[in-house]
């Protein structure tokens, strides 16, 4: 679908979805650090897409289980009871992508 | 302001705001990317005191300041533009903390 | 799906879970209105699940389909008009629990 | 599902379904560029089924392919990219609009 | 304030503030228990103003400090802890409208 | 305060300023067009700093009181009475920059 989007030439648009590329590289701090505070910002702020597309990125990039609950940890804290919805769905997806490796 | 609070003895309180303290502890994650955490989290959230929180507690932790701005960075990013006055207030507060250091 | 967060026995949440259903415990405020305020802050959060959690410890209490709709009046009025698809969707799930009670 | 919730009869929600349909009347600004306020408004706050709404209104308004993206680019600037899964589906959404007129 | 809001004389604006103060009054809820629907919907959506509004309505109507802090905590355990600044000043607030009321 | 964010030589956040003030251009819509979109979204996000940026960019763009009334009017019936506080800010503002045109 961001094709799509892309597709309808909105230059805005194009350079905000390449600005949020940029954003996740290995800088000051490396990239996997930079996915767990973009899916910490994700579950807080309760989106389940960005959520598990940073679930995604942080699987890529080594985290652990144990790391990633501890970001839940903080996400639900901080964030409050509302967050429990979106960290059970979390972490079924989290779950999958585990199982996922071990096929 | 906290004592007041806890001096009206509410367990459910009294229990939260020990739990906070326990989430933000050396664990899988260590203390510094916990508190990173929670800077991110407290940013896309907009409250300027937990801010000012984390931010305290990143420079305890020896955070330099080319990390907090890519924090900033992914806080904007996933934030939007609103996030923009309380990345101004953060940076103001980050800038006192070092010179602080430097007295 | 609560049990598989707490399979991973991560102390913060655990902890978090449990001071989440002490909350809503007969004190000063008996528990229904307590499950009262969880549903209006549920509704203005606009937290579908949360909702539903709250909906079905109302109807556990004895609420009243009076009292549940003066409940989503406060949360609208608050909240503003994007609460109205999760007051549809609410007053669906009541009318469930109402005609399950009926059978 | 508005019906059934007006068939409740609560007095403050039935008021403020009306004043929402007045919100949006012909004034010093056209009806057209409300319904793009009220499309905008619901995109940062992210509620799908009033985004659906408001490009419906937008749409009957002869709002433009062109035009709908620019709003798409400001909700997207305001509010961070956790808006994206939303403005996907809101192009998804508004693309059927656009083929059911060519049909 | 209000009164320059309602000097400008757009009629929305104007029937909304009607209809926030029909919200609370005496129904299948009584106007306490309305009013205490109000102080944690503005907590948790944290609106310091709406807060304290509330808490002076909450005030008239009689309820007590240890219900207000049952307020609190449900608001805290909901809306996590970036309600915290919040409720410190609305408890120190509270204190303030106690304290006038001994003079 | 933005200079001293450009100063720190993030390229992100760089960008994003750059970009956001790509956004409001005229396009397919014109300026003035998408200063109240600005304004609009920042009102329900409730983001008082964003909320004057957009009013002083939408008298510049010559919006009318009456005009700016009808946005407020959308900003409080989708965000609800919690935009309230942030109303009155809004319109003490815009009755400055009246005001100042004057002398």
């Amino acid at each position: 679908m961001n094709e799509r989007i892309l597709a309808k030439d909105n230059l805005v648009l194009k350079r905000l979805f390449n600005l949020d590329t940029n954003t996740y590289m290995d800088g000051a701090l490396d990239a996997k650090t930079k996915e767990m505070l973009g899916l910490v910002a994700s579950m807080v702020l309760r989106c389940d897409d960005c959520i598990k597309y940073h679930l995604e990125k942080c699987f890529e990039k080594g985290t652990s289980t144990d790391e990633i609950m501890e970001i839940f940890s903080v996400a639900n804290i901080v964030g409050g009871t509302i967050v429990i919805p979106h960290t059970r769905r979390a972490l079924e997806y989290w779950d999958e992508l585990i199982a996922s490796k071990n096929i």
